[in-house]
């Protein structure tokens, strides 16, 4: 199983996350590209960061909306889309090729990774960027969307996710808020070794569904982000289930 | 000689010069990386219009200022420097991934072209970015300024470039001007062709000075720029002189 | 009948609009407040020209989004909305003080324009925004929508408008594109008399619909936009109808 | 003697500050005006907050660059100056009507408290704006500088302010750091003592050098402002010295 965490979202003065102390614990990486969040001092420290820690690096690529941090909805065209990933993609290659390093996957941000993954659209516009930029990026992504089935047509990798550390709904639908309650670390652990074990989550009604994931994320901004991800991997090491990178 | 042009300076709605018919006279394009100007949509559509006139392209790099068109000189410090010209490249880069194209060159834009020329903490920073990403691409700017020795010593390629349509003073210091007058085609076609046969341009004061290009430079957001360009090439055929790209 | 057009687009080395050619003939403009067009410097401007030719200023409100021109719907909350009409407001506000004069009117931009017609948590959000500022503003809106029903019964200024360069359906509702055809002069100034002496206007399918105006708009970024307002003019002039502010 | 901190300097999802702790204790708010922090909404709160505590609002006017928090220096002409400077002013002083209040001061932040502390060109501009915006206006800056001597010789108000949390060099200088260390709120308190009883400040090489104030700031966007500000008001209650607003 792979752990992934969303880095590097602070934006010159501003600060958000406590990036070192949860690197520690995860595998993989999804870095802001200056678009929802971030900055390219910020992304160069970030991904310097990974580097130290042996994380694999991932374009968390969004809308450019700093001041909504990529929430809020925008009526942008499938070119708009298509035109804004592959320049992400591209930005947060530089600092890869500037560490001698490869970048893992891709996964859309906020409002994005719901407009991807419901309308048909976005979903072919992302896709094309980026299968031309680089057809081995993983996708993170809820199986079962409707862009889930697109790429995989597509012989692209997409790669499971469940979000542990939000509610969903018995729908299977995650719930978006603007600014992240703490959650118990214990209970965010209990639910990544669930969807690990039983490939199942609880909603926020009580009911177990189906949640099969390649990778499970939690968020980078919450309060205490890093006690989450530690308890995670205690948890798993305490149920022997191993955490690696997707592309290890 | 190489006859490079700006770019992809457009903006959402806004648009600036006339890209489509100077392309047609050109070798070489500095594409705006959208920091002073440029968006992604536009970066796209202008890569894709350098491909189908056969025109070299480079990042167009600048100051992150769209107001300011890269013209208003920023106290950045070097990390950021270096941090916002990767992060730049890349995106270029991932628009030329797209259409099976390589980068060719990086040029620094309206400010900082100077701000790199003179200030050895800049040059080192821009340098080092260049470097690191691609120690291929050339890099266009004055012979003899502080960068090109800098460069030159670290084995990178060096374009030497005069700015034909400029006004340059007896030291060889170019005049910046935040609109462009229209200079006459004419005009501008015979200083270009004194450049390149001669190796010579006048100043504002009427002296010959030396000037050493592999590449000469217009404006592309000057009012006839397409006009420009046609007469320069018109005026080389005659003389027998070759427009051709730097990497050919 | 009041004749209105948008103005202070430009931004920074962007041009939009000819602005001072378009000012001789109308009677009110409405000033882009740095949100989705325009900046500090061009409404300084703006307003100047407009107190050169006697033209009454409004409040040319819009989504924070450049790029998109303040077309691409986003989904801000009615809290949003409020704070960035009222900073808005307040950002002319103090160019209008500077030149002893005083705001006349307000009125949404492009997408906002529909936003607060249709949805009442936006109308409601605008409307106490505007009401809290200056209740005496006149507010240019469709008659007949959602928020021109609300603010009548709040006691604020509806003034009734027309599109007259836009297309319209058969419900009343006006086609927005991205980029403005150039509309015959002659067809606008025709469709601005109907407005102003049959209160009707034609729709893309042909029909004749009611269409009540207290003020008429032409786009102030049309390619000929000058032309247009001297048509309208022209034609006013020889029906004897007389152009004049809303606060005359 | 007045005590004021800067407020406000959140912008979206990034908050910086404990606005609300601080606001209990000080007598003035600086309030960010979307330049180079805060936005419409976090300033439509900041305004409210200083309501509920009774404290005066001012402009914390700055440059446009929201990623250099307004501390890198740029090279704006002095109209562009003007005109920002004028519609900071606008945009916060409708928060103001909006809450029935007005305003009290106007501050420069960051490098353009410097730039406008020396230049002639930029104190000339800023104290155009003010002026014509409001000239009851305190403005608050150091006694002495290029601008004290300007605005005094205008008949504007100027309020002397010492930075009593920064450090100061010999010359009565302050150096400016990108982030704040922690400065023992002891420490603060009694420089603030010193400075409002003695009239004094020491500098970094242990010297004593003059220090009038009719008001001293202390930075909010440090971790410990809150603690700092209650420790001055505590140090003051038992020196008997009084904190009021400047207009009262």
């Amino acid at each position: 199983m792979d752990l992934n965490v969303d880095m590097g979202e602070s934006f010159g003065r501003y600060k958000l996350g406590n990036d070192e102390e949860v690197m520690k614990y995860i595998t993989s990486a999804n870095v802001a590209c200056g678009f929802h969040a971030g900055d390219p001092l910020v992304m160069y420290e970030t991904v310097r960061l990974a580097k130290k820690y042996g994380v694999a690096v991932g374009a968390h690529t969004g809308l450019e909306d700093r001041r909504g941090f990529g929430r809020r909805r925008m009526d942008i065209t499938p070119d708009e889309l298509k035109s804004d990933t592959l320049y992400q993609l591209g930005a947060l290659d530089a600092f890869l090729k500037f560490n001698g390093m490869a970048m893992q996957h891709v996964k859309p941000h906020g409002i994005l990774y719901r407009m991807v993954s419901d309308d048909e659209k976005y979903a072919g516009a992302y896709l094309e960027a980026v299968k031309s930029f680089n057809p081995e990026l993983f996708i993170m992504i809820p199986r079962g969307t409707l862009i889930w089935k697109l790429g995989t047509g597509m012989g692209l990798k997409m790669a499971a996710e469940i979000l542990v550390d939000l509610s969903y709904d018995d729908d299977g639908n995650w719930v978006l808020e603007r600014t992240k309650k703490a959650r118990s670390p214990e209970e965010v652990a209990e639910r990544a070794v669930m969807v690990a074990m039983k490939k199942q989550i609880n909603t926020i009604s009580g009911k177990l569904i189906s949640a099969e994931a390649d990778t499970i994320c939690c968020h980078g901004d919450s309060p205490n982000a890093a006690e989450v991800v530690s308890k995670i991997r205690e948890a798993f090491e305490k149920q022997g289930i191993s955490l690696k990178r997707l592309d290890s």
